[in-house]
């Protein structure tokens, strides 16, 4: 096992991963930038060393200042977190060639997931369901007509060049393909100069869900369920919960097999997270696979028992896991409490928390780097706590949520407490009945 | 169910009923002394009222006062918590006479596991074993001898007017006894001016192991299996676990069944507790019968995953208990941190909390009523908070409080966490080796 880990991020994940350390017998080194100098990690770590000012590109992101701090302090494996270098090949490859061990995946791991076509490829190749759609661009109305065949009704058809919902439209009868390819070819062509068009099916009613894998050095891989991470703000997710109450028992069977494909297609080692776009009659496509730690592990860790951190470390120390394949018997939900004005459209509020007081009591869970007097520096990611609660239904989690985001004080700065309060109030949300569109026409103030 | 709830206590307990009304959709009714205004409590319920100033006989004692305040704000239910009036049958009865629901077990209830004689009786009647011995006083050494043959050796015989460790004497041998009855009858004469010496059979390495057990208004009962509760400072409780290190599965079950006839013998209706004692070849002795919620119900409730509190409304509300019997799967230890100096005889350090920085993440758990700038007040009993931790097994669960332990700042006044850091250290405490004696011989400073 490991004797010294580094910790290349900042927040809430750096101080999640030295706990774990801590309760591994494992020394933990935090690295940190000149704004984070007073932040919690910095404090809990064993040894801490600075690496740089803010923006992240001078410290967080400048991978000579980390080896630098890793063989200094002896270290002999970096975390990555979330973020930052967690998904870099390079840094996961100079990692390697210095004798420290990346805990995360491997860098032609990471680099088959992370460009987008290649992941299709293999994806495809592997038999994970993928958004069907035209390898490139519509010749012709005849052609457009064909592809909707083999696509399946509704498609949408995009402008290449497209952006900002601006050349796309999504068509629902054979009869109106062609004179809707028209429309879009001259809107683009007037827009952007370019009449390309392509085709996708369309995804009615879409929710993310997504399910946490894990594979480990021996080619063993295991899912522990799904995470539902449909409340969202533009792409930036606001509230997880699982299971999801859209997902059936044979749906989360189909779905957990399918992203266990997509981990062995890259011979998956370590924790990683795949990302489904799930329509209404419950097909779902693969999206993404995140091959690092999530924000949102957390409320896995709630309904299975188990530490997810602790695992990465077991992984990439060469320990087996224990195939797992989970049937939740509990319900999580995690809000992710951010330095935000929900009041004036999530604009950032950094400054000093005055104030701080967090709930408590039985089944409440709080991830957080923040304490009374602590200053929020403008420089990184808004989130500054995460708040999660685990109860025997989905019905009781909410109250519970509610509950404790009644209790929880922070004063100094805007947070968005107050859209998670009007959020756990929504008959609709209490429901289960929302998709990634939910936020959209979301109304603040009842 | 219950409209509104007056809950007749303070602290962390009455916060942690308030919680539990939370999420249950019941409103809530604080009372509070003088000393208490500035509490959670006083700040968390939906209403508040003052009801006298410390000491506690001027107010949390004071019937009238609290039926005044439960009439005024129209509560049709009193939660006593655990201490004060929980225990207090008069109080029981009054409630029931002003026709508010009393959250807790009835008159009789209370009266028959009260007085320690007529509970033991009760217990012998309904074949619950109790620590044998002569039923009055020793007339001579032939009778002592004929009785330590019917108890067994070893025994323990004492003076009746004794007390502090004097006048009592353990002994192994039956040729040993007529000697040691006269000299205690001699020591007793001597110290105290009466001779009257009883026996009892004497408990070897003694462990405090009680049972969770509920009943409801149907005579419906099970049991939550055992909390080990062996850390005790003069009969204080300061760490708590379950299950019991020293547990076996054909022990819990004997175990089980035993404090299920002793809440059947009386009928009984709420949540409750029946101690025993536990000796090293593991027969076990009935001790008493708690007829309340208990300040160590948290650790039950994470092993579980189940509210003991809504369990205790619910069945004063009259609805059934599913049967549980639980077998447990995880494990769970409770600190209780005083506002106290371990390092200076555990001397009470009422004051203000300067700073307040709690633990958090994966598997811990706080029960709080304190907080940043609160002054804890010197005419209550110095509990202020309580730090839990679940994990997959023991030693997991106390690597994980050791953590949280070492993240916990609580400053301005002196607390028990330096020794409960201590405790967590000790080799023989991680091996489960301890007895109700551990702690006599512990030394702090090692």
């Amino acid at each position: 096992m490991f004797k010294k880990i580094l910790i290349a991020n900042r927040g809430e994940i750096a101080l999640r991963i030295i706990r774990t350390c801590k309760e591994m017998g494992i020394k933990t080194v935090a690295v940190y930038s000149t704004a984070d100098a007073e932040s919690l990690p910095v404090r809990f770590a064993d040894e801490a060393v600075c690496i740089g000012p803010p923006p992240s590109s001078e410290s967080y992101l400048r991978i000579p200042n980390i080896i630098a701090a890793a063989e200094i302090t002896n270290a002999d494996a970096i975390h990555p977190g979330y973020g930052f270098l967690s998904e870099n090949a390079k840094f996961s490859r100079i990692c390697a060639e210095n004798g420290i061990k990346f805990i995360g995946a491997l860098p032609d791991q990471i680099e088959g997931m992370g460009d987008k076509a290649t992941a299709k490829e293999t994806m495809l190749a592997a038999g994970v369901p993928c958004v069907p759609g035209s390898a490139g661009l519509l010749k012709d109305g005849k052609h457009a007509i064909k592809m909707s065949r083999e696509v399946g009704l509704p498609v949408m058809m995009k402008a290449t060049a497209g952006g900002g919902g601006k050349g796309m439209r999504v068509v629902w009868k054979e009869e109106d393909i062609e004179n809707a390819l028209s429309a879009i070819q001259r809107e683009a062509q007037a827009a952007f100069g370019n009449d390309g068009v392509y085709m996708e099916k369309f995804i009615e009613e879409p929710r993310h869900i997504e399910i946490q894998v894990a594979g480990d050095q021996f080619g063993t891989f295991c899912h522990m369920s799904e995470r539902d991470c449909s409340i969202q703000r533009r792409h930036q997710k606001l509230v997880e919960e699982t299971p999801s109450p859209f997902m059936t028992k044979a749906l989360r069977k189909k779905m957990g097999e399918a992203a266990i494909k997509a981990a062995a297609a890259v011979n998956y080692e370590g924790v990683g997270t795949v990302e489904f776009l799930v329509d209404k009659h419950r097909n779902f496509y693969f999206m993404e696979m995140n091959t690092r730690i999530q924000v949102e592990h957390t409320i896995t860790e709630e309904v299975i028992n188990f530490d997810l951190v602790k695992e990465q470390i077991k992984i990439a120390a060469g320990i087996p896991i224990s195939g797992i394949n989970y049937e939740p018997q509990m319900h999580a939900i995690q809000c992710r409490i951010n330095a935000e004005d929900p009041f004036n459209n999530f604009r950032p509020s950094p400054g000093k928390i005055t104030v701080y007081h967090a709930p408590g009591g039985h089944g409440v869970r709080i991830d957080t780097h923040v304490y009374a007097d602590y200053t929020i520096p403008p420089n990184y990611d808004s989130m500054i706590s995460k708040l999660i609660v685990r109860a025997q239904t989905r019905e009781e989690a909410i109250k519970k949520m509610y509950r404790a985001l009644s209790e929880y004080i922070i004063d100094g700065v805007k947070t968005t407490i107050p859209f998670h309060i009007r959020l756990f109030e929504d008959e609709k949300f209490k429901k289960g009945d929302f998709t990634t569109k939910f936020l959209e026409t979301f109304d603040l103030k009842p």
